[in-house]
């Protein structure tokens, strides 16, 4: 994600929401690559870590609250720094099974086709993980027609600050690019708290994981390429970065044919 | 192509290989936008325009050689100058029936599969530009094997050029991107020329023209991208260098996962 942010010429900004063990941002990226990387670090720990949604909800609704005010919160701050195109990406093991649940819980959609292989697990462990989502489910009787309960019951504190950074950039009217299944998982939610956030949704890619495209279809949105990503960590949004700007340079810089005096193809 | 290609900071090249007309450098982009591009011109016209291909030879086997050359020697000045990532790109109205005739002649592949509806036209102009391809392969009897016969009966003298240029890029190991259908063509007329040239070729993205996928896949080539573009001039190609760039920096700048101490999916 280092790598692929000074490509595009962009800020990464990594926000502790939750991780389960205490993180020093000046300790971070010694050994992972992202030591000079120039990232932006905010530690705003709500809780070390969800409880097992399988029995119980993954956090209290005020704790939900709390997380998606740090994504909205950081996202204002970024903005309010001068950015103009947010992408929203994550770090985490297991959240394609709350990201599954969230977006079966919100949709209705049988878990079956929401839940795929993550980072590359086997068809066994497959099965284990979809019957996770089903008991949670089952267990937590999320609210469909309340998001926050639902990211609060079987979602997660990633998921609920990328819903509120998501929020934040539409109530800014800055565009808001999403990643994969979880990210987009986590737009669908966000359009569910707000359905005026859509317009600025966009998206970048198509992940390998089954319930992304589906969440795409839902939000109506179409994405720019399909290269069997399936990294996360904002990736597939970043690497959008540079399409975006194109499109948009070409509305401001473009002469038309009408302009050039072209006659056109009828002619 | 000049808006797109500042995003990707890539200098332009626009090389008159044989336009019908008489182009004076000085003058041009005073109202299309390429004013103040920064573009470099090369006038290298071999001939003004081509020969009807449906009444005999669209050159001579000598002009297409010349037309090669010139490509191949703007090719190696732009290499010579820094640069380390061509994006081959063309304009011409008519010219995908060209490339259809090209791409028919060394594959043998039916025309009906190639010819497709270029900057727009109807079914009515289709059927005839597909009798003009078969009626310029019949009249001509390219050489299959032999593609500079085939660049020369019924090619152009962009394909041409835009043939020598990838020659040149393979001869230099610097990668080639392919635009649409007209460029790819010329780069199956490339690897026809020289074999030894296709590792250095790579697809950006699929355009709209149904014998531009047949092309990639003959290549071995898998595009990056799938915009319903049909604009050539290179745009597809500029839009794909940003992820050129980044495949090159991840092999280059990021940390492994063993490096980086992180444990795989399997522990």
């Amino acid at each position: 994600m280092n790598v692929l942010s000074r490509v595009a010429g962009a800020a990464v900004w990594v926000v502790d929401v939750g991780v389960g063990v205490e993180i020093n941002p000046a300790g971070v990226g010694s050994t992972t690559g992202a030591a000079g990387s120039g990232a932006v670090f905010r530690v705003r720990k709500v809780r070390p870590g969800t409880a097992d949604m399988t029995r119980g909800p993954a956090m209290s609704r005020e704790e939900a609250e709390r997380a998606l005010d740090v994504g909205w919160s950081v996202a204002m701050e970024m903005i309010d720094s001068g950015i103009r195109l947010l992408a929203l990406g994550e770090m985490g093991i297991g959240n394609t099974t709350a990201a599954a649940a969230v977006a079966a819980a919100l949709t209705g959609w049988p878990e079956g086709d929401l839940v795929g292989l993550g980072t590359g697990i086997d068809p066994v462990r497959r099965q284990k993980k979809l019957q996770a989502v089903r008991r949670a489910l089952v267990v937590n009787r999320p609210d469909s027609s309340d998001a926050v309960d639902v990211l609060s019951k079987v979602g997660g504190l990633e998921m609920a600050g990328l819903a509120g950074a998501a929020l934040a950039g539409a109530a800014r009217r800055v565009p808001v690019l999403m990643d994969g299944f979880i990210a987009s998982a986590a737009v669908l939610a966000a359009v569910h708290i707000d359905p005026r956030a859509l317009p600025y949704m966009f998206a970048s890619h198509r992940s390998v994981e089954p319930g992304h495209g589906r969440i795409l279809r839902w939000l109506g949105r179409e994405p720019l390429f399909d290269l069997d990503l399936r990294l996360g960590e904002g990736t597939g949004a970043v690497l959008a970065m540079p399409m975006m700007e194109a499109a948009a340079r070409i509305l401001d810089e473009m002469a038309t044919f009408e302009e050039a005096g072209v006659s056109d193809a009828e002619d």
